[in-house]
C-alpha cells in the first residue's frame, strides 16, 4: 500500500496569513494528493527570544497599515470574510492549547477553522473561553468543560510547550510554515510551492 | 485609441525579490494588458528613516538563511540563474542613478535586467563601475562615459533623490513594490494580484 506524502502545516492562531492557509490547505493538499499534519504553536516565545517585544507587523505602522490591507484582499480573493480584530496580535494561549487536544482526539482541522472565521472573519476576541467553549461545542459531543479542563492540565500545558520548543529547534521564526521534511516553506503565498516543489538532484 | 493601464513598478537593485520580479514583470504585463512604469528606487534611506541599519533581511541569521534558500527555490522555479551575492546588500547608489537614466533614454527595461542577472544570477559586485559600463556597453550605443558623467551630474543625483523621496511619499516600506494607481501591492508575490484585483464597488 503506497503512503501518501505529508506536508506539516504550522500556524498560531494570532496570525492572519494562518488564516489565510487553514482555509485553502485541505483543498490544495488534496489536489496535490498529499496528507497535513497540523502543528499548532505559539509565536510569542519565538518572538521574545528574537528580542521582539511584539508581532513583527506592527514594527512600523505604514507595514501594518499595508499588512491589513493585503489580508483585506486575499480575504477577497479567497472568497472569505474578513473583519479587523482589535487588540492585534491576541492572546492564543488557549486555542492553541485546545487545537493541539484536537489533534490528539481527531477535531483539530475544524475546531481551528472555526476558531480563525471566529476571530479573523468575524472579529472575535478569542482569548474568551465563552467563545472558545462554544466551537468545542460545534466540532465534537465530548462533554466540552471536560476538555477544558484536560487543555488546562499541567501534563497538556507541557505539551504545547513542547511543540513551540520544536518549532523553535527546526528555525521557524513566523507562522504559518510547512514543513516537507527537512525543507521549510515560510507564508501563504508558498504552500502551493511547498507541496509541488521538486528539489534539485 | 483606448490606453492601456499602467503598472508602476519601484525596484532597488540590493533586493532580491526585486530581480525575481524584474525579470518576469513584462511578461506578465503583456498577457495582462497592462504598460510597466519602471522605478529605480533606493531603499537604505527609507529603512534608515525607520531606524533600521541594515536589511530587515539580515535581521535574524535564520530568516536571512531562509530567505536566501527561498530565493534559490524561486529561482529554479521561474528558470534563473542564481549565485549569492557577497557582500549584501550591495551598494545600488550607482546602477539606481543610471537605470534612472535609462528611464529617461529608452534602456532602464535591457539595462535594468542585465543589472540584476550580474549581481544575482552571478554574484558580480554591481558597485563597480567597470562592470555598469560593460553593461550600459551592451545595452545603447552611446557614448559610456558620457552617460556615466551624465549620471553623476548634480541634477541628476537630485532626479534619484526625488525619485527615492517620491517613494517614501507613497508609503513604501520595501521591495518590489507595484503601485496600481493609489493601491499598493508589495512583494514579487503580488505581481499577478496587482495585474488582476479588481476593487470592490
Amino acid at each position: 500500500m503506497s503512503q501518501k506524502p505529508s506536508l506539516d502545516f504550522w500556524y498560531e492562531f494570532a496570525s492572519p496569513y494562518s488564516y489565510l492557509a487553514a482555509m485553502r490547505i485541505e483543498a490544495e493538499a488534496q489536489k496535490a494528493n498529499f496528507d497535513i499534519n497540523w502543528k499548532p504553536f505559539l509565536l510569542g516565545p519565538i518572538f521574545r527570544q528574537h528580542g521582539y517585544q511584539d508581532s513583527p507587523f506592527n514594527e512600523l505602522p505604514m507595514k501594518r497599515n499595508y499588512m491589513w490591507r493585503d489580508i483585506k484582499r486575499c480575504c477577497q480573493t479567497q472568497g472569505l470574510a474578513f473583519h479587523q480584530p482589535d487588540p492585534f496580535p491576541c492572546n492564543a494561549l488557549n486555542a492553541a492549547r485546545l487545537a493541539l487536544l484536537g489533534v490528539k482526539l481527531g477535531w483539530c482541522p475544524q475546531f481551528t477553522r472555526s476558531v480563525f472565521e471566529a476571530h479573523f472573519g468575524q472579529g472575535k476576541d478569542i482569548s474568551d473561553p465563552n467563545i472558545l467553549k462554544s466551537i468545542l461545542t460545534s466540532v465534537t459531543r465530548d462533554d466540552v468543560e471536560r476538555l477544558w479542563d484536560q487543555a488546562q492540565s499541567p501534563d497538556h500545558k507541557n505539551c504545547l510547550r513542547t511543540q513551540t520548543e520544536h518549532a523553535q529547534s527546526l528555525g521557524i521564526f513566523g507562522a504559518p510554515t510547512f514543513m516537507r521534511e527537512q525543507e521549510m516553506f515560510w507564508g501563504n503565498d508558498r504552500l502551493e510551492m511547498a507541496l509541488t516543489f521538486q528539489p534539485e538532484t
